[in-house]
């Protein structure tokens, strides 16, 4: 069976994930090629030795340009900060290397063009951590979507909302910085919810109308709590969507959205149903359809089970509920068996590009308070 | 005691409830004045015979006119359809009587403007029927939101979505048509919601961005099914806000949202809290906030207690639920008490001329594609 | 058409209820007698003249025997405490009236039999104020049992649980008696539950096995705050059931329940699929059937709606809610109907003897620690 | 550091579970031990290596007795099913290895005596797979009990229902049988929750009074569909709790609960609060206390988040979600952490022997129609 060597750049939040989810993976599913976690890179020679250690990696380096340039590597994972991503991810590439890059894949649409063109001529394989959309819960919205279950979809409500930026006194990060994050909310969450809206109503963004705002203005010098640094980006935004299809849609991201933890979720009607979620209850749909009997219609709760898209895999009971990383390993099973296997992966840096794209057109449309073409972002 | 001598325009589905309401209104509350169930009008004097009758009606007549010029009427209560309510209103102002309406006040702004001064010039009082916030779960909401419960208010999110008007074999009725009812969805279903957005955050709706859709473009002749007529205003409407305090809003209202059936909710996000409603939950809110210990953080279900605004009317143990009818009967008392008491009453015919030109200005800009200045209206 | 001339005895918590009830009645329902507010009764003359005018009732009297044998008077409504319910009624049917009785019907079963015995051979009819199962929710629960859309019921778990003396600070008052209560928990709240269950079982309950405690054994004097009186009953009761048709139940009831504000509320489970209700979402039913589609199955959320049993008489719009007193309003629309069509009404006297024993049999099970037949209940 | 080196018998259901908590454990936690997934036992020596292969094992046997002697094993981790546990279970204690055991412990109380003996004398430890217990959710539950949170607990109301067996048509399997099974849905899932009573409770059931019911008496014969087989126990059971301290309580379980696909729940009422749980919503939990401002109470909605025990290892943002793997993740890291400290492990044998007492008390209560003491269970 063909080996897929996997290295991992970064071991923070969402390294951690990654890393849970390589551990997991090859228990859970009957990968078609043989994972190996062979080469882990952090910040100094130590954290990567104890990480690799920790995590189940091989062989630990300090130096990122070294995992990318190694021959026992055949897949470039890449879960630093986003300013570095674009670095890193042509870095990988140039030595010839699939890429998994985690979201936003770059820190604009030129950045993100750059990275697809450079792949392209590669023709190595790419994917963007999308996870929430590996979600079984999300795949089956998408199939009965497809199935026409709620008949054709007429609007599509998203929300991306969380609150880890709601209290004023936490100290400005490179979230908050324009050089090291590039948008804000909707950068950082909003990236979700438009690859969703691309998933789910199966049709992509064409035209936006935007607004944002920074509500906390400014934020504690980590480094000198005493002294307020100017935060760069926003704190919340919203837009109108209108898809190729013809289709109306909505989204709202926030960072400071108080009580939203995991606030996640999408409203989508349809001619004869409707599909809601919230990740907040990452385990179950509501679906209602309009043409159950009269007196015995409403929205039902199902609770994912074994005939949903990859739940079995994890439990073969219903309702025996589904956690953050193993949405992840659903998304590294696609990783693994892609590359194995040669076939296609998606959502590829094309799709982060086009997510890329809708960000920038809704933030151009706040500034200009007027529609944006998605096409006109370049 | 004062009297306060009722005539009730129109019988059907909303003069139901009024009927209802004003049977129960003197039980229920210790109003200030004696409310008296006048006089009925309906189309026939027959009609108007029966349901005088049944709703506890002392005198009825076939001819609203009539009713308006009665010397034994205080307040003319406007339940005919919308295109009705312009004419109805002026006479009754033209004889001195104060005016209680149904939503929208007219089919234009214009209309409603005209309806504004009339009542101003004759000195009478006039009320809008925004039933929806006269609940005292929105109450309470209000009520939160002013004691800085959750800071200052940041975000606003409403929706007012039903599908009476779903299934595509519904026949085309005055709903459907501009010169009986002016706007679709946006007049039928989002007036409740920019009321209730100007309510809720204190604050007036100053400028939009909309869009909107016809998606059942042809519908049955009720007179002859199998012939399509034409359906002329939209099934549903979206648009982005800004208040004039620089609040960020979004509202949604279709009339074919698949399983809604009382769809009016709202998110109301503050610096320090968030609120949640939907009226198919009518006697609860949930409330969130920031400020509560770690790990103890999460949305409390408040249901509704004898501590809440005009609940305790009702019944004083808690939690016993509350009814549609039970929210108009509120707002008939706020009207018995205003007009008894010569206290002003709100919302009155101005916040309906407000909505009307927030519901006008998401019109046009979804025709124009722009941002629109509520003030462009006229 | 046929008066029903009622004299209404009592107006504190549920009278009051009674009282808007009646006002709305005539309104909402056609009903099939005339419904006319003849009398009120309360402690003192000035007391009945003025509940009298502010609940609409043209005669009032301090002395509840000068109503009950009042000539003008069809039926006597008895909203006095429970240790009076009976000599109330005795007094009624001696004078020929209908009695309608606020629950539990007595103290013990042998009054709740001599009651019953009473009226049997007076020729009255009678109707015990179950309000609970007049709900449309209820009634709605109860069609889709009769219909087997879930099959043969198999298990019944039913809750009635309230908070209202859950602080010991709360003063001792007469539910907290043997003299002028009899049973605590269960005959307050727990006599709603065992109604609810033969309704909707279909089936009596026919054995007990019952435990109970009192949790505050103490409590202020009203008079003496500083001085602490005994609590003579149960604050907690909880039994298994067996019905006549073998079915297995469970019930639970207590008044220190803390957050249960309206926590009536039950599961029933068929062969076939299960309903889930809670009274403080009054006016939504959750329904399961095994029998959907694999991958489509679920709890369905069924909001009211006019296709549903007595709601459409409120609203004909599905979803707009249901409040407190309208699920009175239903059981007086019974109780006219029943009169003025001299058709059989109920929970009538015998169903209010029947819970009456399950409660004693409840309470006897405790003490002895055993299985109880409910026949050896007298 | 230390090796802890397992050896797990089975891979079926729960076998497969453990597999992936195996997988994940190391990376989730800073385990004390080095845990070393060192043999695997199947039926086959052919599917023994495959499963070894696929779940991650070094070594594989057809025979579980070579692994039960393996001086390569440190602990021994028993799935087969129930009617192999303790001959399993004896023969690794003969061995003098730590036994890590599926529930039930055993198929009688006297069987689960008899190993809680035998793992005593040899000095071993021992350890239940009562995962549910493990979830951060139910472990918050017990700190905010323990903490005083809602005051003294005054009754728990717990259930565990499912529907594995609602459809007649499912043919008879060894949780039928009382030679392969012992106990029905008492043994199967009621253990869980008379675990989850002594463990959030912090008293141990002392006398129950039960009931339960075979609904369908016959099943299909697996290997000849068309012949009905006899289903020798409880399809459903219930029962009242007292425990050692006094307190109420009450449980349910069945596994034919039509649309309860995972419904472990519970609902504990303390003398200042409640709190409310369901495992089909594993990561949140609902708290109400009673001192909250009045006209602020309500139960509130608890996501988990990294302040919760046990949550952050495996995310550090709130509200992301928790899986049905995760919560035996902790189990394991509790077994390793356990063996390689040394430190005491619960739930052990002896809680297991204690659940079994509790379960054969309530079936010989169903029986003899009265309370058993749990102590009088041999």
């Amino acid at each position: 069976m063909q080996q897929v060597r996997v290295g991992l750049i970064g071991t923070g939040y969402i390294g951690r994930c990654h890393a849970i989810a390589y551990a997991q993976a090859p228990v859970v599913f009957p990968l078609k090629g043989q994972l190996v976690r062979e080469m882990l890179a952090e910040v100094t020679p130590e954290l990567a030795a104890r990480q690799a250690e920790s995590l189940g990696f091989n062989r630990a380096t300090g130096d990122w340009r070294e995992l990318v340039a190694d021959p026992a590597i055949d897949v470039v994972d890449i879960c630093a900060p986003n300013f570095l991503h674009k670095e890193m991810a042509l870095a990988a590439i140039a030595h010839g290397k699939h890429v998994y890059s985690e979201k936003p894949l770059a820190l604009s649409t030129r950045d993100a063009a750059e990275m697809v063109e450079a792949a392209r001529r590669a023709g190595v394989k790419t994917l963007v951590g999308f996870n929430y959309m590996k979600n079984p819960a999300t795949q089956l919205a998408r199939q009965i979507i497809a199935r026409g279950e709620i008949g054709e979809v007429v609007h599509f409500y998203g929300t991306h909302n969380e609150d880890y930026m709601a209290n004023p006194a936490t100290p400005l990060d490179w979230h908050c910085r324009k050089d090291s994050a590039g948008l804000g909310a909707l950068g950082d969450l909003g990236a979700h919810i438009i690859n969703m809206a691309h998933y789910l109503v199966g049709s992509r963004v064409a035209s936006v109308s935007g607004d944002m705002q920074t509500i906390i203005g400014e934020r504690p010098d980590p480094r000198a709590p005493s002294r307020l640094l100017p935060v760069e980006n926003e704190d919340q935004a919203h837009a109108l969507l209108r898809f190729e299809s013809g289709v109306m849609g909505q989204i709202e991201t926030s960072r400071i959205a108080c009580g939203r933890k995991m606030g996640l979720g999408y409203v989508i009607t349809g001619t004869r149903g409707c599909i809601s979620y919230t990740q907040e209850r990452m385990a179950e749909l509501k679906l209602y359809r309009h043409d159950d009997d009269q007196g015995r219609q409403g929205f039902k709760t199902l609770l994912l089970g074994p005939e949903h898209p990859d739940y079995a895999a994890f439990c073969i009971s219903a309702g025996h509920g589904f956690g953050f990383n193993d949405q992840k390993t659903v998304e590294i099973r696609d990783l693994v068996d892609g590359i194995a296997a040669g076939s296609p992966l998606w959502p590829d840096f094309e799709e982060g590009w086009r997510v890329s794209r809708v960000l920038d057109a809704i933030a151009l449309s706040a500034e200009r308070r007027q529609w944006i073409h998605v096409e006109e972002i370049q």
